[in-house]
């Protein structure tokens, strides 16, 4: 399968293929009881862009006399929409003269393909979230979405009617079976599976009990996320098991944003074994041997492996742990995917940031190293007479270790400057207005801003260029970030790894990479600060865990607000990771939690005016997924 | 009414009142057909301030023995709220013990207030968008919202599950009289006004037909915006016109982050015609006489005027006109509402922001005086070497006449340094990377980043201090506007107004404020320009609509787009008011509208970091309800 795969990508890049002859190699191999999952990476919008591509696909599959090649959701539209389809309705116009075009491409092959289709009737949203069924020059069937979720990233309802559902209607003959096609969500309604349903009815269990069907296809576009990936495996397979029917389950590839899909397209049998599977985080035309009474002759179903540990059940997870190796391997793909999409589909190729010698801003260099080529990647280290010297001395080995482009520059001159004009503001200011702070941010953040002041230039003045934000999901949680500063960028890649987690993937980075190693060891154990401040008591810049608490306390704090959505009371009966190790008194927990609460709330703004950033864990702060009026009052009761 | 509600508010703010000779002095006037609209303004997840404040407008009832006292949809909860109550379910419980405690309160008078209440069934979403009556110290009943919009900024299908509909359940006797209950969107389904209903069913045509009610209570929370309070107006006329039932509908009042509720509750007769009306954007004891058989013994209805020209039929408008007049009170009492509520309900009372001397920053400045008093604006002059003269003068003057804190800084030696600074940098990174920009717009942003440098350092130095962003709609559809430099801020006054609007507007203030002509002429006569670059054509400072387009034809593609969802080819066909008085070649305006998508596209970025700013316009690129993937490619067409 794989070398179709790369055959059609080289043909997708424009590159001569050798097409024919794998083709007369692999027709033997299949019937018309194979099936094809493309599992493609759109961009939203650009009809022509999905087009062209479904349309190499399509070419592949008839050649190849398949039964069918089944698209992802929406593939034609690109997936998520959001509201462009609202103010700019002449794109579905578009979708729809293209989905036609694709039609006048197809013989014998069915081609199943998700589309956004006007809702011709009276009443309801203005469009339908579709899958056409082309076969022999024309639009043969259209099959329109009935549950439309509205929850995290998912806003369906907002732009979709929901279609009624007609279980007959589901059905498509592929090869010698009847196949029963569900979109996304409508997989997700298993009554016995989840303990409290979204919905009021399950549209497999429909088609199952009044069509029975020979499969089950689910024409999908699911993002990626911690835990997903076994529920996902879990769901699938309780359900094909549960109906003793295989479900043909395909998804997109790629990321929009902040929302990446990982394909990982997949077939389970009637027994709820998966018996197929394509690559993860690339784009696949992925031959799928349909289960039928007269057995193929050949065996071309193929299994490709997760990421690492994707099997074990992260899902189940009651408690807090470091040990987050399982989700690593994942995450660093989702990271890298995003990274990738974002600068290449909006016309950038090169990032700049500032590296510090601190975790975070190396883990950011080398996953834009490993995301963009180190050559375009420009790290410059920015000290300020707080920097010490070894910081310097780490952020340029690393640096060197990953073969990105280096650069100091001292800021001491511009802070200066800004300095002695802030005082003239401030002494004039005071003669007009009270309550001047005793111990005000300004001169921390001064250093923050000329650093991002300094990225934004290079990124004004270098073509295809995006300053990096390199704030961590903890501190952003605590509002721990400059505005205008390090949290300033074009992008943010880590916003959603909290700090616990950003040392594991320091250290698998190390282990895992060909290269062994790139971080120094000094980064990864010294304690982490921002280096703008001096603590008083000690003489030395001052600690993040210090300002803040223990990195260790604060991400269960996070973690179980965003899982087990705990008040403070339950919280504090509970016995967290970090007392296991650590004496506290009960004064001093009570203490951190308020402090979280507090500086949550006046961290929601910083919040809203974060820079796009990949969504990996299995909640977020992202704003596509969570929004929170910045004008309330939380007391977390 | 005016008095009673003058007085209900001393209270709430803590002040003795002469609460028995009101009551005593209003009793004879009122009876059990008497209602009071609790005009109300909440903070979201503040359930005891929702509550304390419910609890003195219930006390005044009770002790006019009134009928009955309806609060706005959601009130006790606050609306609206977004993922808090997913995430923190313990704020969902708080309110459900609040309302217990409300309805200890009660006695004869009936409450109707709105609450989030737990979905204890089996399926669906976690909660319902309900309704309480309160009465003898019991819940006597809950409405459970079934409509549940999800457009532009309403996402109630997000939270809450859809309540079956039974129009038994709906109905409520007050005095001698059958009231039908209906919750916010479910008043806006009618068939026979609307030309593409929503919904597939009306609840209010529900209720009449099959309950007969005397009159309909509409429990809302229904934002303003352009062109709606006609809409709004015309829908309840027409629905109680053509049912023959009185309407009554009670809105909330003030804003929450970019949403805000102009209040405006008001009754309409059988015949449709209005026959009370609260103020508008202030909280209001309102009350009124239903109608009924045995006829009140005194006419205590009022309706109070709207804000100038909100009568007029706004929606009906077909064309693109430079006639603002009729939305400017309503839009400058939005910002007022807008500015005040984001600084007061966040802890916030003072104001800093740059003045150029141009359009943009001096309306803010009026804005700001306006809304929080002048002696908490701080206006800065922060002259680059490019500033005019006349500039300079132009802002002193403007903060002369408004007597808020003025100051004058150079920005000469921070451009200076950071200059020097950058060139030692673009120097290093030339030797590494090829594709330096010939034009680049570096020196034109360290001017515009200085600047909020200095803004954004006052607000880290002086207690309660928010930094303006005083970007206008129309550039920042451009993009004209510069990441960490004038479009960052805590807080983006201007940002829904539309630069030809923006003119209109600095004319009103002129003409409409106590103080007339704050805004020296020759700010409004003068044509704008950022002053960041010089024209080499010229050797002045560059002009915004040189570097652009007209203004008066960027304002009209952007109406034709949100208004009319007008595709390129559609606006080429179209006669622009532009052309009506200037000959420009179809060449030359094909230009200029490749020029904006092309703009736009890259402004998407821009608009996802932007601060909190009022929605005013009938659609805005607020975030809040308006949401368009980054990386997305908009041919347009």
């Amino acid at each position: 399968m794989l070398e179709v795969t790369s055959l059609i990508n080289l043909e997708l890049n424009g590159q001569k293929v050798n097409k024919k002859d794998t083709i007369t190699r692999l027709r033997p191999l299949v019937n018309k009881n194979t099936i094809a999952l493309a599992q493609v990476d759109p961009i939203v919008g650009d009809i022509e862009y999905n087009f062209n591509k479904a349309k190499i696909f399509i070419e592949w599959a008839n050649e190849l006399k398949l039964g069918a090649i089944i698209f992802p959701e929406l593939f034609l539209m690109g997936y998520p929409v959001f509201d462009i389809i609202d103010r700019f309705p002449c794109i579905v116009q578009k979708n729809i003269e293209y989905l036609e075009k694709l039609a006048k491409l197809t013989g014998k092959t069915k081609v199943l393909i998700g589309f956004c289709e006007f809702n011709r009737f009276y009443i309801g949203k203005r469009y339908f979230n579709s899958v056409a069924v082309l076969q022999d020059k024309k639009i043969e069937k259209i099959i329109r979405k009935t549950l439309l979720p509205v929850y995290s990233e998912f806003n369906d309802a907002r732009y979709f009617q929901s279609a009624e559902f007609n279980p007959k209607e589901r059905i498509v003959e592929i090869g010698s079976l009847k196949a029963g096609i569900v979109i996304c969500e409508e997989n997700w309604a298993d009554k016995d599976f989840f303990d409290t349903p979204v919905y009021g009815f399950d549209p497999v269990d429909e088609i199952v009990k009044t069509q029975k069907p020979d499969i089950i296809i689910n024409c999908s576009s699911s993002p990626t996320r911690a835990k997903k990936e076994q529920l996902l495996n879990n769901m699938l397979s309780f359900v094909s098991k549960k109906h003793s029917t295989p479900i043909v389950y395909v998804n997109q590839v790629g990321s929009v944003d902040n929302i990446t899909f990982s394909g990982s397209s997949r077939c389970y049998d009637s027994e709820g074994k998966i018996i197929a599977r394509a690559k993860s985080f690339e784009e696949q035309f992925f031959l799928f041997q349909m289960p039928s009474k007269t057995p193929a002759k050949s065996n071309i179903n193929h299994i490709f492996s997760l990421p690492s540990g994707l099997e074990q059940s992260l899902n189940e997870q009651k408690a807090f742990s470091l040990d987050y190796e399982p989700d690593l391997e994942r995450t660093y793909l989702t990271i890298i995917s995003s990274i990738r999409n974002y600068f290449k589909k909006n016309g950038f190729y090169r990032a700049v940031l500032g590296v510090s010698g601190g975790l975070d801003s190396s883990v950011c260099a080398v996953l834009l190293s490993d995301a963009l080529g180190s050559q375009n990647v420009f790290a410059i280290s920015m000290p300020s007479k707080i920097t010490s010297s070894e910081s310097k001395t780490d952020a340029k080995r690393l640096c060197e270790n990953l073969g990105v482009n280096y650069l100091e520059i001292p800021i001491v001159d511009m802070v200066n400057i800004s300095s002695s004009t802030f005082s003239g503001v401030f002494d004039t200011v005071q003669k007009k207005w009270d309550k001047r702070y005793k111990a005000p941010l300004t001169m921390d953040n001064i250093q923050a801003r000329s650093r991002a002041m300094i990225l934004w230039g290079v990124s004004n003045e270098f073509e295809g260029t995006i300053p990096i934000a390199t704030s961590d999901k903890s501190e952003l949680y605590m509002g721990y970030a400059t505005i205008n500063g390090d949290m300033s960028g074009g992008f943010a890649p880590i916003a959603d790894v909290t700090k616990t987690k950003l040392f594991a993937l320091a250290r698998w980075l190390n282990s895992n990479r060909i290269q062994k190693d790139v971080i120094p060891r000094e980064i990864i154990n010294k304690r982490p600060g921002a280096e703008l401040a001096i603590d008083e008591k000690t003489g030395k810049p001052l600690l993040a865990e210090d300002a803040l608490m223990p990195y260790e306390f604060l991400d269960e704090i996070i973690w179980r607000i965003e899982n087990l959505h705990q008040t403070k009371e339950e919280m504090l009966k509970e016995w967290f990771l970090y007392e296991h190790k650590n004496n506290i008194t009960n004064k001093q927990k009570s203490e951190w939690i308020d402090k979280f609460y507090k500086r949550v709330q006046s961290a929601l703004f910083k919040w809203s005016i974060m820079p796009p950033s990949p969504i990996v864990d299995a909640r977020s702060i992202n704003k596509t997924e969570y929004n929170q009026p910045i004008t309330s009052k939380l007391k977390f009761y």
